[in-house]
């Protein structure tokens, strides 16, 4: 009963049959071997961008800073939601990239922000007071930390008003096929059709071990990218065995299957724990992560009974059995049914 | 006959063996997982040092820039050999993660210094001098850049001309085995006890997939690192990969069973071309690296007949088929050993 | 009618003066003179506080900067108002000199934060969580960017947060001296009495030329400053031209006559305007800076008479003659009574 | 008798005089008064270059640092002479405005380095080698830090390797009026008519209180100028004193005649202690600076009179008597003529 993260998962089993497919012979380093070639080539056709530069990372923070570290100036500051992982659960790693630029939060919600929001928040600075900050990209992330989703016209709608400001709008995917399988469109829709400029494609929580590609469509916004990378310690010498993983991942769909999976999981767990009583879900369940309220006695019920998830707000210690605790679910490829189906009866059944 | 770097090869079978064992079922992420303490446990092991900080990063370039930073203000400067990979391989890391330390390249010759220049090169600065760099650590490199070794003498008097400018000790130990292998001496005797305070303890070239251990002894000193580690993006999600490797790396001595190898392949390929016409060794071969002069005809006969290696200096293009260019011949553990006698083969019976 | 900054004004003639005086024949530079140690010593007299470290710097930014500096990591926050000159004027100065720093706006107010909004602030902050933020220093600003003071007890109750959560307390002083003056309490209460760790005391916007002190009461704090400074470009090799304004400026209490003055020119510009129609103070007026919201025509006729100051909200176009602006109006010791008359003046006379 | 530096001297009367007069009513801060478009106009004008983009600064660090932020990306790597006062008297305020670009001295010589020196530097460097650093700008001291000078056409080779190699060329011109005065040259000439692409244009040791202007011809190089200057902390809001120094420098040529006397007095002294048994200049005396191997006893009668100047090489405390140290005497405009002769005197004097 893991649903702490889908970062705890296994690696997929054909992912890691390409590791070991990889595993042969001596290949040229640092990405000058033809599986690196042959991966990136398949990031560009499934984002139907055969000109974007790609590049491969280890993991998703390296992502986001590597490309906001491209797209922004020192003394600029990027736009995103509160709870924006950039700006919450980064440890300052893309201002560390950036060196040295400001993060504004956007709007009242905590999850996302609007394109509306995000006028407002850009018209508070004036450019050519060289005081203030200047005005740096604007970052939405895709599924959001809240487990909900932007739909593709609000995607256009705040890339309409980056458009306006002169600034570049990056994409936080690390669970990008969550949210693709979710609303069942293309990458490219998600994407670059509906006005993105850059993306930070994950891998990692949806069944690769360590992989996460950077996609950059104007490849004029990333000459500086690898340089950015070597100086981030961030090139693997093997690079060959970042790019068996993207390639499997990218092989068959299986990067739409394990979503689409994942977030199956996670609609089952979700209904099984609906009906119960002084249950409420404090954001819609739209891909792979629930975010509900549970009496405090349903909570320590699971604990107990050897469940593993985080509590987001309120204590599991505590005198009142009734009050309500926010717990956070979250369903990668690998959850097991029978462990949903358990996880729904210790719910069920738990006595205050 | 691919003799380019030993980074070219693939994984150690033990080593796949052991990342296929930990994909099994759901784990804490973010290093929190059994694994992860075990194989940190392995390397205190190794190490003899119970109470080493130990963290696992996925390059080398990391670990000697998460040391470095950890190590060093911004206003000092770090010693070094002229040639150093930190110095001239790494993009500006140790610049990036310091935030904006100097690099101050130690002595005449280019793989090593020792203690007496470096001793002059500490005098040059006057640490009550405002103006100029403070005194940072001295980072040296075991096996050198060119494939020579410090003996634990001349490491314990570098360590000497540390404690009395009080400055720490490092060491880059990306082929820290090769170098254990040759002198054979213990992980502890090449590194604490002859006075080292941080080792970047390398396994990627010799093995691993993705994996180095920055081992600090001294905890006090390390309290900075995972910060620091985090906001540099180099925290894996699915940490027991990194560990898998590094546990499977230091059991039953695998480290130095694939680091004597490697030494042992390299002399090899050594011995049969050091008889050749016009063939002069540039550096002694002490572990799994050569740096040959060989004329421009041997070269172009080797590369004609598919080897992949670097030349170091001279160009391949040119007209005189004597002149000497510099070729730089590295083994690992998987070098085949057929390669090498058909090496030898081709470079005895070109024709100028 | 210039009300626009008490930085436009000139330099008192008493500190004129004294730069006179200090030219004289040659003396060593960069602060090793007589006259920067005595106005040193000055400056700790001042602070009753004969341990403190103090420096002299040219600008308000520097002061704060080298400030932050010295206390904050690269992955802490600083907590400070929404409006802070730190975070919202200095163009990422604090984020320069942190190494990448964030800053946490506080409260719902935009000028200050009390006790109870900062422990919430502070409390969002889960110190062993290697994600988020570390928690650094705590920035007050006083007089703040709204012109109001924070009384003793408050600075007390912050600072008592602030010793809870082991984090220092600083003091953006830039008007020090106007809120000391309006307090009518001494340079010590306001600051190492009530807990603040360090001072940015301002002299630049209350007569001098352009310098500041920096002044940290535990001087281990402050071993790293000076070389900040020094890589900050901020060390003047002339140095006696900074302590012979801070010298006169702390000469038979001149800091506190200027301030006092600007704070009774201010006064009485507030209470002129005060009766019109349509006038409303956004603030309350409590040291040498009214923020007030009059009708565009009442704006317009200032403007078109030759008076010179800012609008903060809204703009000075616009159809509706009665539409209130909020204008910032901001003394120093300098401003001539007869402009105020004619500003008062021009404003009761403007007609829609 | 203070030869320890041109900095030590007081302000030029006709400069205090300047500051005096701007010292009048009410103006706009931060740099948008009448008197810094004059004096911003003026150094144009002085150097022919009416496009010229161009800052005042407090201190010549300031002007070096921002001007090679403004050049610089971070992974790229600065080239100057071994003894550039970028390199080693800046406490790496070059490093932190590039955010971490690396420092390669250039040359066998400790104060100049050649075209052909540069070009050796140059193509050691592989700039499609990502590991290593990319070629970022050259910067050449003019005086250099043992006071010689590159001739006119010393510049112009240098900077014909600069634009082979697409690199932009920095003059640090600390004493910039010195080097002109001494080649009877104009600006123009030393700077952008022989490939000076910007300048450091030092005022502070040549008759300033504490002002610099950084002339970056080309415009385009300087967008970000300003947002750097901010960042940095040196902006000043009464900028009326910036420009008042450097507008009566530039007026009336006194910043020739300055830089002229300071040659002089220096040539003077050069001749009176030339003869004098035992001493022996190291560097041939170009500008304002003389760096002689005197005897130790004619040191210490000199430091005995009251001397105060700088000791080089050497200590003063040593048994032997005749042994040589490196003296460095400095003189600026304002040096006594008596204290030469007296200076002189006791170095004639001296008994061992």
């Amino acid at each position: 009963m893991k649903f702490a993260s889908d970062n705890n998962g296994p690696v997929h089993p054909k992912i890691m049959e390409a590791l070991m497919r990889a595993n042969e012979g001596a290949v040229p380093s640092y990405g000058a071997d033809d599986l690196t070639a042959q991966a990136v080539e398949k990031v560009r056709d499934v984002f139907e961008a055969p000109d974007a530069s790609v590049f491969l990372v280890p993991t998703g923070t390296a992502a986001n800073a590597l490309i906001l570290g491209s797209l922004t100036k020192p003394w600029e500051t990027i736009f995103c939601a509160n709870f924006a992982h950039i700006h919450v659960d980064e440890c300052h790693a893309p201002e560390a990239f950036t060196g040295g630029a400001k993060i504004t939060p956007v709007g009242s919600d905590i999850d996302k922000f609007n394109a509306d929001e995000l006028k407002t928040a850009i018209s508070a600075f004036n450019p050519d007071n060289m005081q203030q900050s200047g005005l740096g990209p604007v970052s939405a992330t895709q599924v959001t930390e809240r487990g909900t989703l932007y739909s593709l016209e609000e995607i256009a709608g705040i890339a309409e008003v980056c458009r306006e400001a002169g600034v570049p709008l990056h994409l936080d995917g690390a669970r990008f096929a969550n949210a693709a399988a979710a609303l069942g469109c293309s990458a490219a829709e998600m994407s670059w059709k509906a006005g993105v400029d850059a993306v930070s494609f994950g891998a990692t929580k949806n069944g690769a071990m360590a992989v996460e590609a950077a996609v950059i469509f104007d490849p004029a916004k990333a000459v500086e990218f690898r340089r950015r990378q070597q100086r981030g310690a961030l090139v693997f010498s093997k690079a060959r065995y970042l790019a068996a993983q993207m390639d499997a991942y990218l092989t068959d769909g299986l990067w739409l299957e394990t979503a689409a999976e994942a977030n199956r999981l996670a609609a089952a767990l979700e209904s099984g724990i609906a009906g119960i009583d002084g249950v409420k879900f404090a954001f819609p369940r739209q891909a792979n992560m629930i975010f509900v309220w549970m009496p405090r006695f349903v909570h320590r019920a699971l604990m107990d009974a050897g469940a593993y998830y985080y509590i987001e707000a309120g204590k599991l210690q505590g005198d009142d059995p009734h009050e309500p605790l926010l717990g956070r679910l979250v369903c990668d490829w690998s959850v097991d049914e029978a462990d949903i189906a358990k996880f729904i009866d210790f719910a069920q059944g738990a006595k205050p």
